[in-house]
């Protein structure tokens, strides 16, 4: 059993429907020059954008806009970014949106004043540590699924090179705040709501297929998991039930803030998979992970069966009495599957923008990993072509 | 739904077989005069009291000794240690043993230079906040249960006004960072390590049993009273289980960190009346807990049914087919007495020192609450009888 770590999580999480009403508390304790960045016009039809922006001006800061973040954000929008904090003598980045948004909020912290010459490559290739003085972040969350509100992760799309990487800065750069409240989730579409809630789900099962150990985490997630579920039909049901995007929103967080993780091996590659996949047709990442998840722990299941029986018994409720470890196994991947169909999720990559000239590039571009098996690019080909 | 909450934890945890390599690190953020404050002789014992020296000596720290820290610290403890700090402008207070070492590290940390004249009245009768400049304190975790090295919570026992009161302070009085060996837990007694066990137990009880709503938190508390119970097992029949060991050390760590707390209303009440019981008695904290729960419980089942039919059938597996919920409920807290007898905690208060004077004593100066049900003196007397 692996379970030594380090856990520090110094972002403070205001969560609720007055939480806004903290934001200027928050904002007294940095400088004047502020950077909000956003990314399409959703914040400003649900009406954010003008209460931010009135309580920045409350608080006597300078505001200065980064707009337009797109999903899977750009490493050149992060060096326009960049480019602003040091004209403007930023002192808080302000991310207000989904995943995407504070993603890119982290990497123009770590790009502004980055003594590295080619940032890209050494931050998101090379994985170097960011030592240098950065700028603090805080966030207004939106959107549900990345966690990202909660930790240090950055997932930039470099299209001249076509690499969607993901990397995770250590805790200056977590958020010093983030603000939270369920109900400027509500009006986020369906296919967005149900694509974050498969992100979600499967930080859970990436942090949880590992391992041979019985460990406080696997508890743990099987309880995110149960809770997840639980929720995610009510939402789907009342899309404005506060409790149930409540319970959601902040499943999300923990799902992904390193905690569920603490002295567990963890096993990436759906995400890997899924990085390329969005590389080559910037699908909305939720979907793309369901489509690949099926097929993914098929070809892995009989390595680590013993987890799969657990899985299907504890998180779906499956009675295993008399039946074989192997079927019980295949019984929770069913269940599973039939989560993501009767949800609206996607399970195939045609929906997605792929054509079929894609799937040997993205599977030669992705990352080698795997726990239970050590993938190979002919196993992501497959993988790729079964959910074709 | 009351789902509402901040969340902001700013401990650092260190944990697994080499975790106090890291200790040397963690000391070159603080000034050179470090309080080294412990308990009794089993630090030494074991030989982390010589290695703790060693390091400190290697970082050049000058060390001032707080030794004889006893269970259920006294606040004539505190303010010895208050003395220490302003008379060697302590810089750190290094906490070397279980809670009680650290909860008075807090404490000594919060009185030694605050502005009011009477710190007991003024922290532990009124819960004033603390926002004057503190002592930073690390902590080194040898034994388990109490969850304050990574919480504000302090307990303290005033020995003339025969009151032990519990007050939770904010994250400046956090430890700054946490060391935690499991190996360092073998040697406890079985008498004490099983006391401890309980009050995690109770600390995720207490807050389960309160609210009607189906939180993430719920869902939480289930997973970690089950991995609690499977690792309690495994501890008892081989103390020198590492991976039993890090499953209920990590597991006390998450119990009272205030994050599974996070959106819920919690009944702190078994521990409002343990706390008279140790005030009177000086017993083991887990041991007045575990007397006092079975009857607690019976009392206020039929007041929260559903959550009691709930922990019933989630956490210990109880078949509820075809039954009532009453006795679900009463088969739920029938398998917890059985848990405790059979670990070898204390039914009885007879068997913590209590005589049948104390009980009306006790049970007058227990602080009154309640979820499910709100408490009288009458109750908490009747309660106390039970279990008497």
């Amino acid at each position: 059993m692996k379970f030594d770590f380090t856990y520090y999580n110094p972002t403070k999480i205001i969560f609720g429907v007055d939480s806004l009403n903290h934001l200027e508390e928050e904002l007294n304790r940095f400088g004047s020059n502020v950077l909000l960045a956003y990314g399409g016009g959703s914040i400003k039809r649900i009406g954010l954008y003008d209460k931010v922006v009135e309580i920045l001006k409350q608080s006597h800061k300078n505001i200065i806009e980064l707009a337009g973040i797109m999903p899977n954000p750009t490493y050149n929008k992060v060096l326009e970014g960049a480019n602003l904090v040091r004209n403007h003598r930023i002192d808080l980045i302000l991310a207000v949106g989904g995943g995407s948004v504070i993603d890119c909020a982290k990497a123009i912290s770590a790009c502004a004043y980055s003594p590295e010459k080619d940032p890209w490559n050494a931050y998101w290739i090379d994985y170097k540590p960011v030592s240098h003085q950065v700028v603090p972040i805080g966030t207004i969350l939106t959107m549900v699924g990345t966690g990202s509100e909660m930790n240090g992760g950055s997932v930039i799309t470099n299209e001249e090179e076509k690499l969607k990487k993901g990397r995770v800065f250590s805790a200056n750069l977590y958020p010093s705040f983030s603000i939270l409240n369920p109900e400027w989730t509500y009006s986020v579409p369906k296919y967005q709501m149900v694509s974050g809630i498969f992100d979600i789900m499967s930080h859970l099962m990436e942090q949880y297929f590992s391992g041979t150990d019985d460990n406080v985490s696997d508890y743990l997630i099987e309880g995110l998991l149960k809770n997840l579920i639980v929720n995610t039909k009510k939402a789907l049901q009342n899309p404005q039930d506060y409790e149930a995007r409540s319970n959601i929103m902040w499943n999300a967080t923990l799902a992904l803030n390193t905690l569920v993780g603490c002295g567990k091996e963890q096993d990436w590659e759906v995400h890997s998979i899924e990085h390329q996949l969005g590389a080559y047709t910037n699908c909305a990442h939720g979907m793309g992970l369901a489509a690949i998840s099926i097929p993914y722990y098929k070809m892995i299941y009989p390595y680590g069966l013993d987890k799969f029986v657990r899985f299907a018994r504890e998180v779906w409720n499956i009675d295993g009495e008399g039946k074989a470890k192997e079927s019980i196994a295949l019984e929770g991947i069913a269940a599973l599957q039939e989560f993501i169909v009767s949800s609206g999720m996607t399970t195939t990559l045609r929906e997605l923008g792929t054509t079929e000239e894609m799937l040997p590039l993205i599977a030669e571009s992705t990352d080698l990993g795997g726990y239970y098996k050590s993938l190979t690019h002919a196993d992501i080909l497959k993988i790729l072509k079964e959910c074709y």
